[in-house]
């Protein structure tokens, strides 16, 4: 059973800094935000975890192995290298959205976003499992044929209006169906956190974001006990998918040999 | 009247390189692309131009006022700092996705965005018109009460999703309605490249947006020279939009003094 | 003649900010220094100048054809980005060393380096006078065969020893006898912006470098108006230099052909 | 007793590169270099080891207590980001430079540094023992009043000159005489990682340094597990320095009390 350790990183007080004393040029903001989010995704990424865009201001990150004083070390690099501080929550469950609610639940107890007295809070409530080689499930999905399909027939901004579309749909499926959290990570890729869910569940998915979307996904579906390692495993499951033409294959470290490649 | 001039920068090979030669991992690329949309939000905005995250692999932006030369210096800056290339068309027109029509035009005659062989094309269409101070048209919105309403109250991904939902509303919308072209910037703020329309064209905007997600949106529009100028303008067109609890406000440089703050 | 605009760029009270209000990570420094230092060396070198490391908390920059505008753009991006802001003073005059004695003036005029109260100075001395081609000269030094007679044979940090003391004895030699301004610049390499000496001039450093120290290098020198340019120049130079197993040679740009290649 | 781990990082056949097919913008190789050292820096440092700029093209870290696996995963982080690959190899040993010896050993066993077809050689042969609280040793250098004697009254230039000539002084002769490595970092502080010597030997350092190169030095020294942990407490030990004007301070950590503050 998957236990998905989550970081919610906050910048403090983001939204009025970057209008005081007068709104900020938008390119510094820009380079700035690519900047930190660029960080996190190193620091987690190095320690075999999965960070994700999501608002910029607030980046969500699957951290499990990843301990409290390795968060307390990044909270302190992004002091110690940019303008602004980041509030930092982690929650732990078998699924993301309510691991997320928990570490949300930290942060806004110890005061508001845009609070400006509440700066660097850590807020760490996941310290009690022993790591097991399910507890992250990763679904890589992406969109078929989207060279062919949208970025060499349509208008950059038209494929990614698509793209966009089959996002959200999925994103608001996952969540309320599946309590799973997913992310645009570029191109026309998607990057979910999953709970134990069936491939069956994932063919529904595709065919709900099919209907509402008319956006045909794929998607390989991958297990470790690191974000890397699932995502890893998916990646590969993924590429199973391109070369079978199937719409959802399932990484190899799945126990049920019926439904493997 | 409007005259945008649009980049689009598109990683050459990109999504076959990811994968080559087996699956890159998922934490390097995020590193790569933040910082190649980074260095470019940084050459661009150093310019007075404005970059949009866009896909990732393909970044848009509006580059009034930044000449060819400095397109391929972008395009080799990229070559010596990055194990990618990029691929570069321009293109200029009153309509913003008119324009990003014909910078997509020239990068698709060259070849398909996966053709191993079609590297670091530049198409520029743009050289034509001389500048004036009616140039560019930037929209600023963003969510009202954001924080209130969904940072505080919602878990971080809840209030993601509405703000998502609403980013593809709206870019459909203004995308089919009027050309125009709006990217997600961060936090609760979408950006847009608008040809010029009415302040009650935006007040359409806003109502079709709260009307398909529930979210309501202000925006604040500029006007400039340079997608900075413009941008700028915006931005305190938007903080009025804060102090007066309007919904739409339409910056100082716009001739028409009955809707001016 | 020379007409050589050099910019310093000062950390505003760097030294005590790193211990206040303790010592800090000395590798969350050394990533913030290389940073500036990385954003200095891209605004300014995208815009044809030379940056050059110098001691991190003040870099120093070659800056023909960079205005007061775009320095004042520089210090608020770093403002925008980083924990630390910046002051900067700009000189010009024939002699690099002159240049860089008004730019410190007028930064030591403003307060101490330390002082708490002195932020974002910019003194900029340098608008009178118009761009010609021969405003800048770039000597572009390496040590002979450094990979035979260094890297390869010696440990990383005993070739490392010789190359530093070439260029102390080097440094100091060029700033007393003809004040010119040398910058280690990474591998084997030393470029200096100088004024105008001859070739023999040239010899005599390479003679007085190789006496003192043992370490033979050779040089090309180029012309332009603008460091980038200039600096290539001395790059093709260098080249040369190489090819024709010499130790100066003088770029195409320099108007006497009797030294020309 | 001291037991260094030393990783030396070079950039693969980097010179060539640099000028093939023609030279490369200088201030793209400086972008590229910096961002290569900062993210060196910055994997190191967030596993409590010291990186030092070196020579750019060859990176030079403490590394106790950072294992085979992470070195592979940097070298393949370069890869994945950067154009250019790297070469790794480790030694260990009580003296500094002989683990030095050990790691240029290995990378020069597989060919040399701008053979072509030497890519990515990971040397690791240091493995063998466990770690323990005195493993290494740390001195922090810094100048005298650098601020009153040099940044306010000097040129930036001579009083980078004459930190450059302390630099290579103490460089020469804490090698020589002890085996030890010192690096610029920054301002004016040098860092050493040093052998297992007595405060005697450091004022006799210092005093070397002074009829050298006229320049005064002091110096803070620390013990540790990990670069880390023996460069905080060298850090604490030199604001000691400062606050008693003391030349040398050892470190709480050091086991003679005789010699602590």
């Amino acid at each position: 059973m998957t236990d998905t350790q989550l970081t919610l990183l906050q910048i403090d007080n983001y939204g009025p800094w970057t209008v005081t004393p007068e709104p900020r040029s938008e390119m510094d903001l820009q380079v700035l935000q690519s900047r930190i989010f660029g960080d996190v995704a190193d620091f987690v990424g190095s320690r075999d975890g999965y960070a994700f865009v999501t608002r910029f201001d607030n980046v969500v990150a699957v951290t499990n192995g990843i301990n409290r004083a390795a968060h307390e070390r990044l909270q302190t690099s992004v002091r110690n290298r940019y303008p602004v501080t980041a509030s930092v929550g982690v929650g732990r469950d078998a699924t993301p959205a309510i691991a997320l609610d928990e570490a949300t639940a930290e942060l806004q107890a110890a005061g508001s976003a845009q609070d400006g007295d509440r700066r660097e809070v850590l807020g760490f409530a996941a310290d009690h499992s022993s790591p097991s080689p399910e507890d992250v499930r990763v679904a890589h999905f992406d969109v078929d044929d989207a060279t062919g399909e949208y970025t060499d027939r349509l208008n950059a901004y038209d494929s990614f209006v698509a793209i966009e579309r089959s996002l959200v749909s999925l994103m608001a499926y996952l969540r309320e169906r599946h309590g799973g959290l997913a992310f645009f990570v570029g191109g026309d890729n998607i990057i979910a956190t999953m709970p134990d869910i069936t491939p069956e569940e994932y063919h529904a998915a595709l065919d709900h974001v099919a209907t509402e979307t008319d956006v045909s996904l794929k998607v390989g579906v991958g297990t470790g006990p690191t974000p890397a390692d699932a995502g890893m495993d998916a990646k590969h499951a993924l590429e199973r998918c391109r070369h079978h033409e199937t719409a959802v294959e399932v990484g190899h470290e799945r126990p049920d040999p019926a439904v493997d490649d």
